[in-house]
């Protein structure tokens, strides 16, 4: 068992192996193989926040190994961790479902829960990262361009927890990744200074102007400039990303291999234009796809009693 | 792959495969044999509007086949089609299920969804029509009268959504349709036309008078007064269409062999009454079941690549 | 078919059979044993009231089984009731799915559902009686101690929904129950008459001191002291109540093999401490897992066509 938190606090062989892992099983996805490795057993989902992608693409992911799913909502939710503490549902959920994923507003709820869990826990997004997310653009990225060392990520936006997570995957697989935003949305530099001291021939970059950062971009990066829960900064924030929206025309200052990635739901209008969204350059919906076979790939490895 | 998003939008050879194909599901259901045609597969649902018979039926018979279901629901999807085009969603929908089923307000995102969706999307009951429960009337009518050339049904009530599939359906099966009740609550003249431009040896008759309405009638078919979202217009829809109470003073000027169908959930006391509800000319739990066996018969078809 | 609405409905004999079988059937399960009994069927579920351990227990219980669960909730419950007759909810339900389970304010809606039912309906906590629970906790019971004739059980606190359960079961099992707590929340005599009218060595006693009441007692059970609904009496119970705590003080006054339960959510440092939660004599997540063993036992017994 391996709980997935964050991604810096796997190694980068446990990224390798769930990227490995979540290929193979895309593979016998594609082929239609059944494997009914989760048969008669359950996932236990949280989600404090609603969603579309990650929990359809958790209990499709589910359902794909013969499995069932029980889903817990917000409203409810956020009276449950007061009617009863975080320890005890941990101790209970762990003996009725074989894992538990979680989508919370504070990422210390996701790290107590997973300290008292006897199953393995997985982080679907909280305010610190989404390591899911990276890693299904890292496949997505894999599939594009095979190896991925030495190429370019740049991350146009908001520092959050997104960014956090591309950064640590980025540092882990030799992609050097290009922040561009404004000023006030960087990266906090503590986390930027703990995961670059794991960098393994990856440089962390950061470029205030985006015509400059996407210039031998691989990949351009965008997400939602105000995410669920900051609706009144959204038009502040509107203003202020305004430089920074993924258009024709910025794309026209990277090179035309560049891929664009948005981890949705997007904005069409704001952060990325409609015929960016459905140009020849956009692998969004792959990208979307692969949320659920990064599922398929982690479940698959706690099957087989996961020890990198 | 074949969408059903209305009943005019099949043709009659569909129509009748459809309920020749649920009558089948029907049978093997009854003998207990279970086809895992949907094994490791999932159905995604969304419900703008909470739903019972919808909900429960959809989801057994997808259990029936060994798959499973999402389902998205009410007030979370009103801000879902705000936070993320209904574009994105079927796109990224498509990419993590089988198929779709949609109620929706407006028939129109119901069409937007399909055009983008690249799995088969099933209306399950929007403001234009409830396509799946005209099917799951005239599969018990079927079941009752066997060929149902020349047979009347009655409709007394709203020109609804229900109403209009039923007036479809009606006309491809060459069964008379007569609609009575207030004369406000008329169906469309345009969507009657373009419905009876395609009916094969089947009538449209108005006649407000109820007991002369139901004279001739196999079928007496009533629907709530006011549905969700009508709860204002509800006492004065009330008064409007006390005359046309099912009850057993008005099935006295019926043919004692006429059934009596209602779409659920009846308010008894209103448009029907309890001796009916409960009476031996009911078959409204019959219908009611004909639902699942309806998605059943659907689902097998999609499975084999409808095409028809 | 046989309902479980309550233990005082059932005979002695059908609760040793569901102990007996559910024990059976956690035995399978600890071996990893898939008993598809419920492949392609579905559970049907009411939540009137929010819930976790029910819940995921039930459909836990389900899947291990192959099969599937609709869950019905709250909000739109409460409105459904109103929109629809409890007696064709419990007709059409009875066509869609293979059992009920239900959570409701109040008892006489399981009990008329249950009568217009055509498949088996199990009450999971009403305003009566909470009988899945007794069960699970009497497991629990066994589990320690083997043998259950002549133990006692001492229940802290509110003579509520969960004590009368286990009052029944105790008289039902030979087991003294004693009950402790403030006088005005006194079991009703009437229920204790009608129930210790079937007791089969088994006593029932109230110590109004709860140092006394715990002084020979193999079982120490102990519930919140406001359940969901008596929020605003909260502050005054919690006065009530507070010289009934379940802490290390009292736990002295008890033999040192006494075990401790509550039916969860516990609010740590009311009506028990963080020391007995956490200490060697709790068996509460014993006790919280064998919500899902008796789940399964009931299923099993229910598949096998239960006729005691």
């Amino acid at each position: 068992m391996k709980h997935i938190l964050s991604i810096i606090d796997l190694t980068p062989a446990d990224l390798e192996a769930i990227l490995t892992e979540s290929a193979l099983m895309k593979d016998r996805y594609r082929q239609g193989i059944f494997d009914p490795l989760y048969q008669g057993k359950t996932l236990g989902m949280y989600f404090e926040k609603p969603s579309l992608r990650t929990r359809v693409s958790l209990e499709s992911a589910m359902n794909s190994f013969g499995g069932g799913s029980v889903c817990l909502e917000s409203s409810g939710l956020n009276q449950m961790w007061k009617r009863e503490s975080v320890k005890d549902q941990a101790r209970v959920m762990s003996r009725f479902v074989s894992m538990v994923s979680m989508r919370t507003f504070s990422q210390e709820v996701i790290e107590e829960f997973a300290r008292e869990a006897t199953v393995p826990v997985v982080n679907v997004l909280s305010d610190f990262g989404h390591p899911t997310q990276a890693m299904a653009d890292f496949l997505t990225m894999k599939e594009r361009f095979g190896d991925l060392k030495g190429k370019t990520l740049v991350y146009l936006g908001d520092g959050n927890n997104v960014a956090r997570s591309l950064l640590a995957a980025s540092a882990y697989l030799g992609v050097h990744f290009i922040w561009s935003g404004p000023e006030d949305y960087r990266l906090d530099q503590d986390y930027v200074e703990r995961v670059m001291a794991k960098a393994v021939d990856a440089e962390f970059i950061e470029e205030l102007d985006p015509t400059k950062a996407v210039k031998h971009a691989n990949v351009v990066y965008t997400d939602v400039w105000a995410s669920m829960g900051q609706e009144e900064e959204a038009a502040r924030r509107e203003m202020e990303f305004a430089a920074y929206q993924v258009n024709e025309k910025l794309m026209g200052h990277a090179p035309s291999k560049a891929i664009v990635l948005h981890c949705l739901p997007a904005h069409r209008g704001s952060e990325i234009t409609d015929g960016i969204m459905d140009g020849h350059q956009a692998a969004v919906y792959d990208q979307a796809e692969n949320r659920m076979h990064i599922y398929r790939g982690i479940f698959s490895l706690w099957k087989g009693n996961w020890r990198v």
